[in-house]
């Protein structure tokens, strides 16, 4: 017997991925959330029946939407997380010493209860006194307008259901709101290749660069996520990727993904990308 | 009703394409070769149960097999590729109008056949009379050792079965012999986030490794074949994109992935799979 994963069918490619056992199975208030444990991906964490991460290769998507910026900012101090409830990005942002505080805003407290049961890799961060947790929705979070960050990260999923209303600009421009200078703000932005994204993926680069002087996208290679190639922007008024050199500072040990090449590489955009966002 | 192609899984990871119909079926000499018309991707050419195309994403491959060596060439004359019965690495090598010949090294004359009657589009290329056509297996021509190429593209299947020659050191020794200087390599290397592949990957390397002064790995995204993620090497003894500039000559209009930001960028090689490689 096998058991395969499959998603439902947005468009006519779609990954399976082969299943050991099904783990975990709740309905939270907000969405369904899923664990299985696969065949050759480790553990794998689904909600409303999407892949948000395996343990093969989530390591791409944190670093790539930590690190990244993180690295383009000499010292940064204070960093926010919306959504992110899996741990992942908090692993990453705690590794620096500079980082004094991280808050993660997330909707829906059974994700990062899920995680804490059985994603130690990505838990842990959870035990850092540095990182406080308000269960909130992030649209409503930055409305607040104090305390300011260094950094925001968009750690949130696609751009349906409880997620939508973080790729508006109206939430872009309370984010702005939130961010010292010199600040970032990195957000997932789906996958290029997905032709039932481009007008999404479109409105997102035109919004953010409504409110930003400099938006730029990078890429990251996430094999089990749609199409295997991921997209994330980096809004910013003072930082540019394409003219500022990062890594001046600390660089964490240990790390699977990033290096300066792959930073410096990432902004580089095939032609079909760079018409979608018309760069 | 829905048909869905699936390669048979060599990992717990597979890919799922929507067929609208089978266009063709055909057990060659050496193969078996099937075309179908998918949903979303156009026609797919499928060799062995292997995707080797789809007209979605075939730009990508065709386009860093070819553009990445031929940029860094000042103005290539000769190019031979072995494999590449399909037409599409013909077909971009052909743009460049310093290039006096082309020779396409092809073991089955059906997967030719195949192209011409069925993808417009990639077998163009047979109608310049400045390609010439040897219906030979790779390993056996290139043992000729008379007449000079500026670039050999190995555009082969998999490293089993008939391609699994074109992945040997003895191989790579004999394509030395006929490149001029200075002179390029480039050849598909499987992709490296496939765990089942990362041994033949390091030996791929080492063994252009003893046989070049410089070999460097590339990648390209290609959602259509195993994890998304391909690799290429680009081997040489007097070329190292690392460190010479590419793109001081002609650049072909109209191209749908390559540019000189993207060729920079993907030889900017993650930490994990720099360690496949030993970089």
């Amino acid at each position: 017997m096998e058991l395969w994963y499959s998603e439902s069918a947005k468009s006519g490619l779609k990954l399976n991925i082969r299943i050991k056992s099904h783990l975990l199975h709740r309905e939270t208030e907000f969405q369904t959330v899923d664990v299985f444990e696969t065949q050759d991906c480790g553990k794998m964490l689904v909600i409303d029946g999407c892949v948000m991460l395996t343990e093969m290769d989530e390591f791409v998507y944190h670093e790539c939407i930590t690190h990244v910026p993180l690295q383009l900012l000499k010292s940064p101090r204070k960093v926010l997380i919306v959504g992110g409830g899996d741990g992942g990005s908090a692993r990453e942002v705690l590794k620096y010493p500079s980082v004094e505080e991280v808050v993660m805003v997330e909707l829906d407290r059974e994700v990062i209860q899920v995680s804490k049961e059985i994603f130690p890799g990505l838990s842990g961060a959870f035990k850092d006194s540095r990182l406080r947790v308000v269960i909130q929705d992030g649209a409503g979070f930055v409305k607040r307008k104090q305390g300011l960050f260094d950094l925001i990260i968009i750690d949130s999923t696609d751009p349906v259901g409880p997620g939508e209303v973080l790729f508006s600009r109206e939430f872009y421009r309370d984010c702005h709101t939130l961010l010292n200078a010199p600040g970032i703000l990195t957000a997932q932005t789906e996958s290029p290749f997905d032709y039932t994204c481009r007008n999404k993926i479109k409105r997102i680069y035109r919004d953010l660069g409504s409110v930003f002087k400099s938006v730029r996208m990078y890429l990251g290679n996430i094999p089990t996520y749609p199409f295997g190639l991921w997209s994330f922007a980096l809004a910013s008024d003072q930082v540019d990727p394409l003219r500022d050199e990062a890594g001046s500072g600390f660089l964490p040990e240990g790390l699977r993904c990033y290096n300066r090449a792959v930073a410096k590489s990432a902004f580089g955009l095939p032609n079909f990308i760079r018409e979608i966002i018309h760069e």
